[in-house]
């Protein structure tokens, strides 16, 4: 696997559950020449004690940046921090992982309303679409980069070479709705994994041309403070499963949905 | 297709285009017993002249409403109004057909923004989504009616009983993406549409104990300010269509988006 994943990774909501095992295990994968750029809303707060000891035990390997997706400015000053690090090398994965599910439980109609509607997509959904926007120049570097290194070929999309993986749902499925609406109704939740899947697809049109996959992947049911303590699977299996499947990522998969082992989840 | 759709029918968006069509034609294919409540942000407003001279044509079939779906307290009140006037009646049909898409023309990413994204989000899914939170206990009364004029059995779906109609597009649909992406970018339009085509399917299964049906239709591509005069299909022509494929809606169709002339769009 750790010569499929390398390079620069920036990966979003790292302080905790699914985002702080992928900085755990994307050290672990890759060599000593790639970095890990860990972000997170508050890197000085308690909530990022294990980030920050994680951080301080690779300090060659992982650096740290503050970023709140929910503000334009912090996109842009963590864009800026990111350039100045990564140089002519680009940006070769964005791993769009900060995600919330505003309400706890099954999250009925009765307990939704506008304020949570519009929280919850601009979270999950504006913040990674503004990220991406953000960060096309140094992720369009990347993607030139790999393509000089093949003499001036086009050559195929990989994660290695420049990608974005948006962490989605199973509940972002309306096809499969019906099959799990009644256990988690979740409106909010669903209508912006929904609206991130048709992200995704957009984005993986439209940067096809510059040679950067985007591909949406559902991490499973994962014992996170998201997902409770019921779920069946650990954040170490998950993010160990999603990090096979986006090594194995290639010009096919671009635009499509996968679960954490590689299955295709419908629309 | 007149005896398939009646009783008391709200159209939000109703002061042009396809709204304002949906006015006239539900006019003409109900009876002189149904009612059309015809919903519009500014019913006083230079841009509302044609529903306002249609209303006073037909006093005693239709009732103009000021609603603006972006505010909730707006949406009370419109439920309010709605209220006191259908009584134990009920709301038989729900038409949200109010909807924007915030840029003109292709609308790439470049002239996409986060406050677009929200707004376009607000208004064409957080507003159907209040809308029809808020005027769930009418609908459900609308069906309750016809299910005690049957000896109190559940009976079947139909928009004469009691149904959602949310008025989504072609663009919404994430299959059909790579398709038209490139001559139509439009993100936040894009996540919108999937947003509420997901939105759609969660109200199917949430209200169909309540023998409420929800579909999602794609009116075509249409001669509105929206939709530019390069448009191929007129107002007429779809709305028509819509109004024969609401007609025709039965169980089977709830949670499903479909064109307006019946053919099923995938997710």
């Amino acid at each position: 696997m750790s010569r499929k994943l390398g390079g620069n990774i920036l990966v979003t909501g790292t302080n905790r559950g699914l985002g702080l095992e992928l900085v755990r295990q994307l050290i672990q994968v890759t060599s000593n020449k790639d970095h890990i750029y860990a972000c997170c809303r508050e890197p000085e707060g308690s909530g990022a004690e294990a980030l920050r000891e994680l951080a301080n035990e690779n300090p060659k390997r992982i650096t740290v940046i503050k970023l709140d997706t929910a503000y334009e400015s912090s996109i842009s000053a963590a864009t800026q921090a990111l350039g100045e690090r990564v140089g002519t090398c680009g940006l070769n994965l964005l791993i769009n992982n900060a995600g919330i599910n505003k309400l706890h439980g099954s999250a009925p109609l009765s307990a939704t309303g506008g304020c949570g509607m519009m929280e919850v997509y601009q979270v999950n959904v504006v913040g990674p679409f503004l990220l991406a926007k953000h960060l096309l120049p140094h992720l369009k570097r990347a993607a030139e980069q790999m393509s000089l290194k093949h003499g001036g070929q086009g050559g195929h999309m990989s994660c290695r070479r420049s990608a974005i993986i948006n962490i989605s749902s199973l509940l972002g499925s309306i096809e499969k709705c019906p099959e799990n609406f009644h256990i988690a109704p979740m409106y909010a939740y669903r209508t912006s994994k929904a609206a991130l899947n048709m992200m995704t697809r957009c984005q993986a049109e439209d940067f096809r041309e510059h040679h950067i996959l985007a591909t949406a992947i559902h991490p499973g049911w994962v014992q996170t403070d998201m997902g409770g303590k019921e779920a069946p699977l650990t954040s170490q299996d998950s993010v160990q499963g999603m990090l096979s499947v986006m090594s194995s990522l290639s010009d096919k998969d671009s635009g499509n949905h996968l679960d954490w082992q590689g299955n295709s989840i419908p629309w």
